[in-house]
């Protein structure tokens, strides 16, 4: 992961990107790429999603998107100085204490509807 | 990263989310994480977004909402079999091709417009 | 349509709201919104979505979603100076030469993949 | 609007694509069209977004977009069994609820800031 942001903010300095890495655009163009993500899926019944992988073309446009995706996380993480896999850690835990098992074991309702206080 | 995704798992299997985990959900369910990252941004102007993390409660919303696409990102690399930061690592090598220096630097072209060939 | 407009312009200058709608604003906000009505088939296999509506609740839920996306829709077609309805119905004559009968006939497939030159 | 509304389903039966177009593909392709529509705002100042429209090329986009967002919400409407024009009007009424005038005005707060009881 360390040598990955390191790869990454190389490849935007090399290019001079840095200047219009601003937050608004850097998520504006993750949700961009989020939804080419979706439109994977696109038109397609879930028997057919559940098989993208087996076709080379689609299982490279899937790690494609979601690599693009990871790498504007990273740069967003760079610019608001905190670390990713930190967050990631945390937000692990938070989402225990909303989702205590023994309310949400093989549900799959939002925590606002399981009764928990938070 | 490793213990990330072990810990992940571990909260996904605890709760016997897996049956819920379809492509199509995971996908689906990232979409709706970026979109709350864009809401952050909503009716803001660029000086008050780079402001965001000088806020408390604005800093720990942008963490979590980025923790949240990152934990969608690793269970849908491990439902398509293939390891996030490797191919993030490959992303930005194609990037780099798509992205010559000497015809991207300083400019936020798309490289469909750069006269690459690809 | 004429008086929907009349009504929806009514709304935002007595709140005085014209000053937060510049085109990033209103596009966002749309974006926003075409998220929760994603979230409203978060989670649901294709049955149950096909039997959102039975529930007076999620029937709503659509409406008011669908009701907000053309809101914001008539608020950027003003705001960029077109006529909303004679754009759509300009955009049914191009898609009709992209995707003519003979060609695209109980196929899905996009106009890219069609052979039909545009 | 139903001169509108009429081309459309003649659009859609004459290719016989009513069996893909379930709610839920729908809906998840409005959101890429959402999408279409904010990526003409990617890496651009708001000075140069207000300015979309005196490229002839990017003002077209940008009609095609929100043309694009209007047709799968009919079709969407269509499949829900509801009349658009009229949940907007309904919603209007709704939002003055949410957004009185009299805590509103000036105001780019959401409602649920604005310590009103809905």
């Amino acid at each position: 992961m360390r040598s990955l942001i390191k790869d990454l903010l190389k490849f935007r300095d090399e290019r001079n990107w840095s200047q219009f890495h601003t937050l608004r655009n850097l998520i504006v163009s993750l949700n961009l790429e989020a939804a080419e993500l979706l439109e994977l899926t696109q038109w397609k019944s879930d028997e057919e999603i559940s098989r993208l992988t087996e076709d080379p073309r689609s299982d490279e446009a899937l790690r494609d998107e979601c690599a693009d995706i990871l790498l504007y996380l990273l740069l967003i993480a760079e610019k608001a100085g905190f670390d990713l896999t930190e967050a990631a850690q945390e937000k692990i835990t938070k989402n225990a204490a909303k989702y205590p098992i023994s309310k949400s074991y093989g549900s799959s309702r939002k925590y606002t509807e399981l009764g928990v206080d938070n």
